[in-house]
């Protein structure tokens, strides 16, 4: 019992609109198959349903399950069947590529009871891609633009594998709805935010859940649950606080529910203004912003410039800054010194400094942002020097110390921290701390 | 239909074994489940399953798929009986904690028709651990002591939760083993290793699996896939491809099955062995290893040193070479060079090569790594130069045009690439493509 919902894109929207009104306030259940041998194999993690759960659960919608199945007929078929009967959402991500090992699409057809056929608007949308990137369109890529007749077909603004959503009436009333997409991370993120979700959202009218999310750094959870325990335990109950602690930083997520938006949002607004009151030195940002981004939006207010002079950071914090776009207004550059040899020849650092106290030493880091700052031309610089492991560590500075020092306009000065023993986090530790510090000198703390 | 395999340890490998032996080189199918609400908002990503599939993959098991459930009786019912039918093993981790909301326990008597009674062994088990530990028993871990009666419960040497192994006649001939055990990842690999594996492999003598993945820069999938089609069309039976694309390179997993671990390990050797031929200029390397892995080996063995002067990549190279451990034994330092005034007076590229070539130039790149190979006293240089977007480009030169410049103790040269339009993906491609070329010279390519 195939229903096709859909002629054009046009009339979509109208459709699924006039059917989720009765559906008014219902959490819907999402189940999300991931199609992929390499999955089942355990040679790479299943983090697209973790970010597909997340998304879908911020927007309303409950997850009942994931499965993660094999590129074959008879599981696809299976699995298909099984969702069905239990899910009125069902996503599935994977085995859409344009390889002849991607059986997804046929399989697709075979359950809907359709057929594949060209599409027109398909194949304009892959050349393009191919022809902004200088590539002519080869066979296997002209074969994507061969989709299930009946569905409603979605853009891939990143790939050539388009998305597809399918409905079936179920036995009662109402319908399901199955909707496949690419298992490419970035392809299929893109093709849940701007497709999938907001026209989900459309056909099922949700409870309002509105999410805002505080960023912390400097502070480890346990202390900062204690330190925030009152706030915790006063919160109103339809608000609830989730605790998303990540390396060198931990996330306060507050989410409200209910059927007013503009309530809704107050409650949560104010609930963080309290928070802001108790732990304001180390809330650094909100929801999605990160700390270059935050550091760079500073600098170009201010129309400073900085620069970095890294040793045991070894050019991540260049690599962060110079991630968001327009670093190039404010990013001057970095000298990543690996050796006492680069310290002394590009830094500058004198050699008594580095055989009296050694290259991990406040001296040597005063004088690496020092120097940096003369050499870059630049208001404000970041120098790192430590020990991130997992070798080189001593009684006296053992693997995961690290020496920080901030150059501002006005003065320089360098603080002291003692990690942990895990190379990548001191690295990433490092270099957040460093950030942090640099963003209180920008706004004046 | 319970089968209550076990009085005791005892008699246990005797009968596995002994009923094992009909079952002889067929590949048992294994589904995972995993129970957690953690895990279906996407608060934590499912890297137990992936663990639990490699290992068993390892072994020779082949895992058909994971489902990942809410800890709630009637999830957990449907999902055995879905299994049951599907899969001749099935493990089950998680939900088995101490706290009242995990049901899995007592739905596991439900399901297999049989209630929960004292085991003295666990108790004694978890009274040493608490002693251990310092803490009093609570009577909340008193109740872990509690199992499923008629089951072989395995022991948990890191934790109070004992695995559970059950097994049940299929309708026809043979049965269907069911182990729960935790969801705490290093409790649950303990158990895995030390128990559950060792035990699955007297119950199923399993074929030997030799899995080896290509990994190839430098071509994209569809390419990769034309340029091969003949070698993969006259793969041998037993041997599966699998294409894994990620952002900049392209991995190719060959999966061999047979009886006999030499043959299998000769027959996919060989098929490398044919690959080698038709694409040696793309592969750079094998399994698990990475290109900053590989240039850091052959730096070390041929005892030279490297350094880099990078623009568009903003110390994402000298990042990644510097996420090795003990790259400080040859990387020397970065020079990041964001703006024309950095490039002339900390790379000395002269004025004029700036003026009339541009900063994104074959000139500019190659005199940024003559300079670098000098200031650092490096055998190699890698230097970049690019526009990696959103702005920034024109006709002559849009986003994602790329120069990269290798240094090398002999020659200096440069190539220009075009990439895409998005800034992390080009900064990605652009550091894996030089690290490529950089790669060949080491190799005397």
């Amino acid at each position: 019992m195939v229903f096709y919902g859909f002629e054009d894109k046009g009339s979509v929207s109208i459709a699924i609109f006039a059917s989720g009104l009765n559906l008014l306030l219902i959490r819907m259940k999402v189940e999300i198959i991931n199609i992929g041998d390499e999955l089942l194999i355990g040679q790479v993690v299943n983090t697209n349903a973790a970010w597909m759960a997340e998304q879908l659960n911020l927007s309303g919608f409950a997850v009942h399950q994931f499965t993660v199945i094999s590129d074959t007929r008879e599981h696809i078929l299976k699995a298909l069947r099984e969702a069905e009967n239990n899910a009125e959402i069902i996503l599935i991500s994977g085995g859409i590529g344009p390889t002849r090992d991607d059986v997804t699409k046929t399989t697709l057809c075979e359950f809907f009871n359709t057929r594949l056929t060209f599409n027109n608007e398909a194949y304009q949308d892959i050349k393009t891609l191919f022809a902004r990137r200088g590539f002519p369109v080869t066979e296997l890529n002209r074969q994507q633009a061969e989709l299930p007749e009946g569905c409603l077909t979605l853009p891939n603004k990143l790939g050539t594998a388009r998305g597809m959503w399918f409905e079936k009436k179920r036995p009662g009333e109402g319908k399901t709805i199955f909707i496949s997409m690419p298992g490419v991370p970035f392809e299929m993120k893109e093709m849940m935010t701007n497709e999938i979700i907001p026209r989900l959202l459309m056909c099922f009218s949700a409870p309002f859940i509105y999410h805002k999310t505080i960023l912390t750094q400097g502070i480890g959870e346990s202390f900062l649950a204690k330190k925030i325990e009152f706030w915790e335990n006063n919160l109103p109950e339809d608000i609830k606080l989730a605790y998303l602690p990540q390396p060198g930083m931990v996330r306060l997520r507050l989410s409200g529910t209910g059927k007013e938006e503009r309530l809704v949002r107050n409650r949560v607004s104010s609930a963080i203004g309290e928070l802001e009151k108790i732990i304001p030195e180390y809330i650094f940002g909100y929801d999605e912003e990160t700390l270059e981004e935050i550091i760079g939006k500073l600098l170009l207010e201010k129309g400073n410039s900085m620069a970095t002079a890294e040793s045991c950071t070894g050019g991540y914090i260049a690599h962060l800054i110079t991630s968001i776009p327009g670093s190039s207004g404010y990013f001057k550059g970095a000298i990543v010194a690996y050796s006492n040899e680069v310290k002394e020849n590009l830094l500058g650092v004198p050699s008594g400094t580095l055989q009296k106290f050694g290259a991990v030493s406040e001296e040597t880091v005063l004088e690496m942002a020092i120097s940096a700052q003369t050499q870059f031309n630049a208001d404000y610089v970041i120098a790192t020097s430590g020990i991130a492991g997992p070798d080189g560590g001593s009684i006296d500075k053992p693997v995961g110390t690290a020496w920080i020092a901030i150059a501002t306009p006005n003065e320089v000065f360098a603080k002291k921290y003692s990690f942990g023993d895990n190379r990548s986090r001191n690295i990433r530790k490092t270099a957040l701390q460093a950030m942090a510090l640099l963003r209180k000198k920008l706004i004046g703390q």
